[in-house]
């Protein structure tokens, strides 16, 4: 069978280390260049000791050179970057012929305005805006497939977007009446030296943050109003919580059709799809049953009392909604089954 | 001073080993009798090592048996008992002039109709429902201070009571766009043999449960009513988080006046008040601020793109959720500084 | 490829579940029959949501007869059940001609004085204690590719034999000084209804329990003798803290060689064996390095100012301590490659 | 009654912030200073917002400047620094006649050889290691109440230190064969913006650290060495588990009496001491039972099939292993009963 090599721009974070992991495993990939100012020269499995013993573990990692990446002889590269850092790489690597799949917010946004409007930059790259696929492999794979660059979407986004696509599409709920509360654990946050990630401070609490605007909102109405065929806004509440991964979230809305409906719509749009798992009506997805997984758990029930539809999603933030799900795409790309190297429990 | 003699009643779950030891330490209250039919001739500090070498911690439990609770010569107790259980002994320990804190449901409700549409039961004692106080010492204060029985409200209706009540006063926001998201730790769930709570099924997990009709609505509802003056209905999902106590809300609705008046009416009725602490707007509560006391965190958030006023507040599910706010209760009810024995950090 | 038929007895534990989520997904197994006296008729998927969508997970649960089982083509059968029941089973498995791995403590011993002296009960086949073969595949490889009955060692055991053995048989450190010292996840206690494994009871506690003389002291006590050709007593303080899954173990002893000869030692021993991970001296293995997989990380640290050798490991008490070794003793019983199934990361 | 004057130098770390809730709830003492560089202006409750709506939470920060906490009119400081920086300060508030409580390493060894070996820097005030007093409450009252300088204890040596001490005097154990396992929460590392300590990096981990020369050995090996009257040299084995507070101490030693006799020598040291609870032989103690509390539980165990006895201990390491424990202090240096302010649960 054939392979592909590949390369992460940015391997020291969490979402690094699961493209890693995901990689070293990958059975149709070869993880051939992994990048960290931080560490160059240092092993993979010196860094990440869970990794030893893993063939693949003794590749050290680089500085993030993209003429060494090429050098490489990497075909597609993920970047596992800050947004705004993103750009700069994506544009080098496309132009010297790599597929690139960003995991960061650079070109999630169809629109360079939107995208100032909520991280306050101008956008680095707008003439790629365009060509960038918005990589949810469930609603447009045949895009993903022919893409040279997907922006892979983020961990809320993900939870958020599929479980509603289909109901908008088919008018199943008052877009003006969502509600979306997202519980994350605490890798969403990135692994960066701040008091507030401390395991002390993060232990024994839950907390809102980052209202009422958070940043995701942005790539979460883009793809909403698509689906809808007009402008949707909606509140969005993202909570942390002690849980290392894993993010639930509850989203609420009108009904404008019936509960029958709803399960119709779903089970039509997914149930031949292998990562998302419809519970059901009635069905409570937990986080813990996703984690380390690409796996989406979605349950919905009626609250015939109040006229609303109560929908439940559950996603590992890390896998579905980032690292997993962005090696689904590149299966796509690479025209893998798009189950090739995932399939975990 | 003047000391009151207290008995508790089921005295071995959370909520019972929360009041065993506010008021092993209340200046002003003595603990003569605290039953628990499994652990009879068992010392408290027995039961909970946690409390050897605080005075009193000898005291062992007796049987449910309300001759003996009489015989000690309370003049207080609490009923920490499943609801249905907990209207006999109330019943029985009123007639003795006993004055009584219920913290079970059963007499939350005027409207022994809505007990049994909730409960799905007969209600046990409904000629005590006019009589019962609701005990949220923060709205009916002079009542729980002549009351012979108070219904102490549950952890859930607490954190989303309390934050709301003024706002739907004062008609500043829609009482049809009500959404309240509740987080729990798991003592919530009461202390109990029961493969769902064990450590490892909790533990790095986050769920919804109870959808789309949890019990405790019936009382959020009936008080969302009375402020409001019209029937109220609202959707509330709780959720699971692995925290041993503390619960987060965030309550969600349509904005119908200006945030400044939002401002405005919550200081207006709590700013005085020294269990509620007000985080202002832009505040995000978080439970590792109150779990041991008493307090609710309250912050709120003006979300100006969806009209929608987000709503948060902490609180501890054992504290003022459960067993301290009955001491508070208790503590109007006896006469005594609404805060004695309860200002902890 | 050949692939074998297998069977679980004794599904629904946390052991259990640990071994249908390694078969499910093992390449060259076929789980054909799962027993649970609880969940008779209940498809796997439906007890573990998690693996819902794996291949294989629809199998329901039939009941703990024997005829069933081997009615059903296995080959190969797992015991994941108590100490004096799992017995019974084995004998009547293995008349029919299956291979057997029993991960309870019944044929761990080859006394069956030791057997009732630690266990309180006299041995239920004591005919079968010299045929069956102690299940350390790093130990004796050879005598359980040709076993028919394999005893799979306690997850305790495991963490402190491993380590300990290669020096007791060069005589490295000196036998009568030797103490161990571990620390467990709560799933090692089982999944039983038991106040004390509550999430509210294990989360923020750290204890030890089962002194002075825990079950595990007979298995490791018999390994080490036959391995320091002299019979050796320990002490052993297990202790339980709030991770789902681990168990780290310190153990001690004075050095009767140099810190040299230890390295020597356990390199010669283990650094050709697939899933011992040597750390070298100064290595501090972490429990977070192993779960789920069937490693074991092994450190080690020369006290020169007591003299003594500090020798640290790291397994998942239901991985290398349970599950997947037992699943290494079959790759080894079926001819298989010892890694078959149980790469992962 | 009469109050004292109460500063804090460093005030903005997890034993800082101990130090500081205790403090503000002291019945007989009032804070008048609080210093933490990185927080000048800021009160009190905006770090905390935990001790918001406590009287005296509006305090502000100040700069570390000795002058102005000697402006404050504070009779008495508490240190609660790095090692190596306190010394300085602790000489000069000496100088201007305060009473200083240092929780720094700097005053806890009688020798500046010592703590050159230890801390690898040459001691910064020798002329003041005559007179500091090692604070351990337990041992030498005396000697504290007429302190200008203590020294209080390290979280570790605490829970070492006083389980032995009556044994080592009574020459009950053999001081050569002494191995200390400990096991902290993770707020004993500090409150410092290290990767190492994210709360992904501390969840479900166990591992040991400091191996094999950890800087508390020198305290600990003095005091022991004291009470045996000759050296004491030991093995300390320190572990990090998730939890946020708590020490679990595991010692074994060779026993040179009988385990009747540890029973007396430790009821008879401690059977009057307030903060110290004797479990008995067979006792396990939990750190859940001491969180926030400075109590130190104490249990033992006679390992008869090696001759052993095995110590376990269990206190908070920022109470009785640091805060409280100085507050225990200044109440005996203050001339209060010793439980003022310290009594909880």
């Amino acid at each position: 069978m054939s392979t592909i090599k590949v390369a992460i721009i940015g391997a020291s974070g969490y979402t690094g280390s699961e493209l890693v992991r995901l990689l070293l495993l990958h059975p149709r990939a070869e993880l051939v260049a992994i990048t960290s100012r931080g560490n160059v020269g240092t092993p993979l499995s010196a860094l990440y000791p869970r990794l030893a013993g893993i063939p693949g573990a003794d590749l050290p990692f680089i500085d993030a050179d993209m003429e060494a990446v090429v050098a490489s002889g990497a075909e597609f590269a993920f970047l596992a970057l800050p947004h705004g850092t993103a750009a700069a790489y994506a544009t080098t690597l496309l132009d010297q012929g790599l597929r690139v799949i960003d995991l960061s917010a650079d070109f999630r946004l169809n629109d360079a305005a939107v995208y100032e409007e909520f991280y306050g930059e101008t956008h680095p790259a707008p003439h790629l805006l365009q060509e960038a696929v918005f990589g949810l492999p469930e609603v447009r794979p045949d895009a993903i497939r022919e893409a040279r660059l997907v922006a892979s979407p983020g961990c809320y986004p993900t939870s958020i977007i599929l479980p509603l696509l289909p109901l908008l599409r088919e008018k199943l709920v008052d877009p003006a009446t969502i509600v979306a509360n997202s519980t994350s654990g605490v890798s969403g946050a990135g692994k960066k030296p701040d008091l507030a990630l401390l395991y002390v401070e993060c232990n024994e609490s839950v907390r809102a943050y980052g209202l009422p605007k958070h940043r995701h909102l942005s790539e979460i109405e883009q793809e909403l109003s698509i689906a809808a065929g007009r402008p949707v806004v909606i509140s969005f509440i993202p909570h942390l919580t002690p849980v290392n991964a894993g993010i639930h979230t509850t989203t609420t809305a009108t009904l404008s059709g019936s509960i029958g409906d709803v399960t119709a719509a779903l089970r039509e749009t997914y149930s031949h799809r292998p990562f998302v798992r419809l519970l059901g009506e009635g069905g409570c997805p937990d986080t813990k049953n996703v984690t380390r997984t690409n796996f989406i758990d979605i349950g919905w029930h009626h609250d015939s009392r109040t006229g609303r539809l109560l929908l439940l999603s559950a996603e590992d933030n890390l896998g579905k909604g980032a690292g997993s799900q962005a090696v689904q795409s590149m299966n796509l790309m690479a025209g893998f089954p798009e189950t090739t190297g995932l399939q975990m429990v």
